[in-house]
C-alpha cells in the first residue's frame, strides 16, 4: 500500500470535488463541499446510533436503501447540522439533494446529503443552493483539499488522504476526507467521513467492508464521550479502475487498505481533538474476548479523569484501572498489569502495575512518558486472548473554552 | 420532618463521632473519622459497581455479610483510597478494623472500614492506628462536624445534616455525612456516605430502605461520569429511640425521611462538584417507564458537551436532545419538548422545543435562565408516564485544573 502525496477524496479515477462559500459559517470560510463521480457508484454508509438524528441522516439512509448502485455524488454543508429541525429540516435536506442533482445532471435519488454544525436552527436553503451550483461548477480532480476544508467545524486543519493498493487485477486508489474535533466518540460522534475508490465493488460487499473498517477505526476514538445527531461515513465505489475489489483473491487486501485509510483519518481527528495537546494509544490485551477488550479500551478513552491526568502529565494510573473497572466487563483485579511507553529508544517500556499492585518503578520514569505529546498505555487483563486498540487525547482547559463559548 | 440546626451523624441518640490527623493528607488537615454507637446496630451498605474495588470495600462487604446485627462503628480515612494495593492493602484494612475495635472495645467484626483518596499507594497503618486511638478517645455527640471535615478530599466544605421525624411509636432522628467532589456519577463514584439513626430497624428491611434511598439520590447525581473503586454508603440503626422504623405503619414515613436525607447530601455533593459554578436539576418526564426516564436523565447529567454549555451560560439545547438520543432508549424525536426555568418569579418557564422543533422563543429569555447559578431543565419525551429527576453541575476550567494537577 502506498500513500499518495497530496492525496484527497478526488484522487481515485473518475472523481472530482469542489467547494464554495454559502455564508453558513460566522467566519465566512468555505462551508459547502461536493464530491462527484463521472459514472454511477455503488455506495455504503454507516450512520449515528443516536436516536435523535438529523434530517440529512434520515434522507441519506433512505436514498441508500432505495438504490445504492447508481449514486453519483455527495453534498455536504458545514455550519448548520439541520438537526432537531422537524419537517422544515427534511424539506431543506431534500432541497439540497435536488440542487446537487440539478448541478450534477442526475436524479435526486443519486445524491447523498450530509450536514454538520449547530443543532436546532433551520437551514437556510436560499443560501445553500447557489453554493451548490458554484461548488459543482468548480469541481475538479484538484478540488479535494478545498472540499476537506469546507466540511470543517471546530477542526483546526483539514483531514484527507489517498492510498494506492495493488490487487490481483491491477492498481486501485482509495481516497478520503473527514471532519470532527469535539463530540467525537465511539458510535460516530459529529464525525463526517467521505471515502471514494475506483475499485469495482458490489454494494452488498461494500457495506460489510465499510462496517468492518469503521469498527476498527472511527468507532475506537474518543474526544469527549458525546455522540451526535449527524455522524456519517460514506463510501462510494465507481469501478473506474476496471479492477474488482471484492473478488475472493482481492477482498482481504482491499479491506485492509480501506481500514488503514479509516484508521489514519480517525487518528487525524483525535490529534485535532478540541483543545487536545496529547495523543494516546490505548492497547488492551488479555480480554476473554475481543468485545470485552474493546469495551474497556473505549471506557478508558472517554474517562474525564484519565484524560485530565493526561493533560497534567500525571502518571495517575489508578484512574486508568478505575475506568477499566466500570466498563461493564467482569475482571479479576489481581491479574491486571499496566505498562506505559513512548516507543522511543530513550524512553523504555515502564511497567507500573503487576497482579493489580503498584511495582517499585521510578516515578520520574513514569512521569517522563506521561509528559510526552504521544505515548502508549498498555493494560493487560490476564484473562485470555482478546485485544483492542483505541485512541484518545487529553482533556484541557481549551476543550472547556471551546465548548463553553456562546454559539453566536 | 424537621431539619435539626447543626445536625450531624452524631445527632441520633447513642451515637458519637470523632476525628484526628494521621498525616495522610499533604495539607496536614483532619484525615481520620470515627462514628460509633453505644450499643449494637443493624447496618446496611451500598457499594461501588466498579469491578476494581478497594480493600476496605472488600472488607466491609464481608463484615456486613457475616454479621450485620452487631455493628458498633465505622472508621474512615481520607488521603489514601487503599485501592489497587493487593494483599498488603487487605492487611492494612484489617489492621484499621482491629485498631478501631480495640479503641471502641468491641470485636473487629463489629467495625466497618472506609477509605478515600489517591489510588495505587500502600496505606501506612503506622500512621493510621494512632489516629484511630485519638479520634475515638475524642469522640462525642459534638464530634460530627469534625468527622464530616475529616473525610473530605477535594471537597471545599463538609457535608452533613440531621432530621427528626415523627413515627407512630415516637420521634426518631436520622443523621448523615458524605464526601465526594469529583468522580461523582451514577453508580456511586468516589462517594462516601455514613448515615445513622436511633430507629430500630431489622437488617433486612434496612438494606431495602437504603437501596431505595440511594437509588433516588446518590445514583442520580453526576459530576464527571467517572465511577470509583471506593464508593460506599452505610446506614447504622441502633434502636436507641425505642421506636420501630420498619413497622407497617411507620416504614413509609421512615423511608421518605431517609430518602430526603440522601437527596440533600447528594445535592450538597453536586453543588460542591469539582470546579462547579452551577447547579442544574434535570427533570425528564413522559418516558414509557421510569427506568428509561432515569437513563436519559443520567446521560444528560454526565454529557461533557451539555455541561460545558452550562458553564458558558449558553442555551445550546441541541446538545441536551443529542445526549438524550444516545442514552440507549428508543425515542420519537418528533415528540420531544423542552423547557427551562429558574423557578423565580422574574424568570418564567421558557419553552424552547415542541414536537422536536425549535420554538420562536426569545434567545435573551433562554440565556437569562442559563446564566443563573441554579436552574431547571425539563425534557418531556411524550411517550408515557415514566419520570425521573437528576442533578448535575457545569464543567469548568477549574475542573480541569483540579484534575490535571500532579498528585504530589
Amino acid at each position: 500500500m502506498k500513500t499518495l502525496a497530496d492525496g484527497t477524496v478526488a484522487s481515485p479515477t473518475g472523481f472530482v470535488a469542489g467547494a464554495a462559500i454559502c455564508g453558513l459559517k460566522e467566519s465566512g470560510n468555505l462551508d459547502l463541499a461536493i464530491v462527484a463521480s463521472d459514472r454511477d457508484c455503488t455506495a455504503a454508509g454507516v450512520f449515528t446510533q443516536n436516536q435523535v438524528v438529523a434530517a440529512p441522516v434520515v434522507l441519506s439512509r433512505e436514498t441508500l436503501a432505495a438504490d445504492n448502485g447508481r449514486i453519483r455524488g455527495v453534498v455536504v454543508n458545514a455550519g448548520n447540522a439541520n438537526a432537531c429541525t422537524g419537517e422544515p429540516g427534511v424539506l431543506a435536506a431534500r432541497e439540497m439533494q435536488r440542487s446537487a442533482a440539478d448541478a450534477l445532471g442526475c436524479a435526486p435519488a443519486q445524491v447523498l446529503v450530509l450536514s454538520t454544525g449547530v443543532i436546532g436552527k433551520q437551514l437556510d436553503v436560499e443560501k445553500v443552493s447557489p453554493g451548490i451550483a458554484t461548488a459543482s461548477a468548480d469541481a475538479s480532480t484538484r478540488g479535494g483539499a478545498a472540499a476537506a476544508r469546507a466540511i470543517m467545524t471546530t477542526d483546526t486543519h483539514p483531514k484527507m488522504l489517498a492510498v494506492q493498493v495493488e490487487l490481483p487485477g491491477g492498481t486501485v486508489t482509495l481516497g478520503g476526507m473527514a471532519k470532527g474535533a469535539g463530540m467525537i466518540h465511539p458510535d460516530m460522534a459529529t464525525l463526517l467521513g467521505v471515502l471514494t475508490t475506483d475499485a469495482a465493488v458490489p454494494a452488498s460487499e461494500l457495506e460489510v467492508l465499510l462496517a468492518t473498517a469503521v469498527d476498527s477505526s472511527f468507532n475506537l476514538i474518543s474526544v469527549d464521550g458525546d455522540t451526535s445527531t449527524n455522524d456519517t461515513v460514506l463510501l462510494l465505489a465507481n469501478g473506474a479502475s476496471g479492477v474488482k475489489g471484492a473478488e475472493p483473491d482481492a477482498v482481504a487486501v482491499f479491506g485492509r487498505a480501506l481500514t488503514a485509510v479509516c484508521v489514519q483519518l480517525a487518528q487525524m481527528i483525535v490529534r485535532d481533538g478540541e483543545g487536545a495537546t496529547k495523543f494516546v494509544e490505548l492497547v488492551v490485551t488479555g480480554g476473554r474476548v475481543e468485545a470485552e477488550a474493546r469495551a474497556i479500551a473505549r471506557t478508558i478513552a472517554s474517562s474525564p479523569l484519565v484524560k485530565t491526568a493526561f493533560a497534567g502529565g500525571d502518571p495517575n494510573w489508578g484512574r486508568i484501572l478505575a475506568a477499566a473497572g466500570r466498563a461493564g466487563v467482569l475482571l479479576d483485579q489481581n491479574r491486571l498489569a499496566l505498562w506505559v511507553s513512548t516507543g522511543t529508544a530513550d524512553s523504555p517500556n515502564v511497567q507500573l502495575v503487576a497482579r493489580g499492585q503498584p511495582l517499585g518503578y521510578l516515578e520520574s520514569d513514569a512521569a517522563r512518558v506521561f509528559s510526552q505529546p504521544e505515548f502508549q498505555v498498555h493494560l493487560d487483563l490476564g484473562l485470555g486472548d482478546g485485544e483492542a486498540t483505541a485512541w484518545t487525547c487529553d482533556l484541557t482547559h481549551e476543550y472547556v473554552s471551546i465548548n463553553a463559548d456562546y454559539r453566536t
